[in-house]
């Protein structure tokens, strides 16, 4: 951690500016936005933000069902009746949900692994909530899983193994396409993303 | 203020991401990243932001001489004895002193008025620090006030309103050059920067 603080300023101000500079994103220059601005907000504003800080840990459990974030036993959307039972998109994290529902072409429901298998990083199957998605299953309501783990080697490694899983049980296992992301420019593809959007080129 | 929230989230997240989405620079993505990464940081972390974000207002006061942030009577700097008594390099906001003493050129002392003259938003000469910066000047100890105002228009009002109030008590009054910034190309520089490192040219 580089020591950002700063001698010609308050004590105060700089144990504030290093606590913003702990967060992800928040770089030094940043902390020393935040912590003046802060200094010279309104004190509601203040207080609100450190209490809604604090309170976030206690706030918030995991729901019961697909481990989503919750402030009751049942996540939002587990709690949505409507949703359609027969699908279950499995995620790494919660925030993965948020951004599936903001697209919002997806009606099922949710798993939330709470992380994906890393061998380098010590993190085995064992270690994140595949076994409370495999009784999910048991009910026989389920017909297809939709694997969302990330386009990385830890995510890619985890569908390969939760494909292994689920497949022998008859569900239907599908993986969001890979392909060229929309906006960019072929000649800057890398070759893994170029060559997956060739292996699954779809009719025009 | 945007709506932010997510309905597919916990009300407690919500409740966070929009805190953190109303500080200057943090748009609703960082703000959903913040609040994730809070709500997995270890508690100790952020129950230490939640206290030093609620003693910020409480801890912080204004040095008695020249109005930066302190957590004393006087400020760092104004506690340092060693630094020249004939200078004082006048700024807009305490920030700004953190800038001129990263750069570590200048060893004279500061006075921060606080804001600038602007008209439009109706702050005159009288809402910010001009009679403090006025009474230091009277034990006839500083020869020389750099202008350090925001090179804007309420910069430039405030710096020439300044430079009329003091040239008469026969100290000398500069202010920060104006020209092209550093590593930028000569192709790009607007007109005004332009025309002034024309008229403010050096010999080389």
């Amino acid at each position: 951690m580089k020591d950002i603080s700063l001698p010609s300023t308050a004590g105060a101000v700089n144990k504030l500016i290093d606590s913003l500079g702990k967060l992800p994103g928040i770089g030094p220059k940043s902390a020393q936005r935040l912590a003046f601005y802060l200094m010279r907000a309104p004190e509601e504003q203040v207080l609100a933000l450190s209490d809604t800080i604090r309170s976030i840990k206690n706030q918030i459990s995991q729901c019961r069902i697909c481990f989503n974030v919750a402030d009751s036993e049942l996540c939002p959307i587990c709690q949505n009746t409507k949703r359609e039972t027969n699908k279950i998109c499995v995620v790494e994290q919660p925030q993965d949900i948020l951004a599936l529902e903001h697209v919002g072409v997806y009606r099922g429901y949710y798993h939330v692994l709470h992380g994906a298998i890393s061998p380098t990083e010590g993190i085995t199957s064992q270690n994140i909530r595949i076994s409370e998605l495999m009784s999910r299953l048991d009910n026989g309501q389920v017909d297809e899983i939709i694997l969302a783990t990330n386009p990385t080697t830890e995510g890619e490694a985890t569908a390969m193994y939760l494909s292994r899983l689920i497949t022998p049980l008859g569900i239907k296992v599908t993986r969001l396409a890979r392909g060229l992301p929309f906006g960019t420019e072929l000649e800057y593809a890398d070759d893994v993303t170029l060559s997956r959007a060739m292996e699954g080129r779809q009719n025009f």
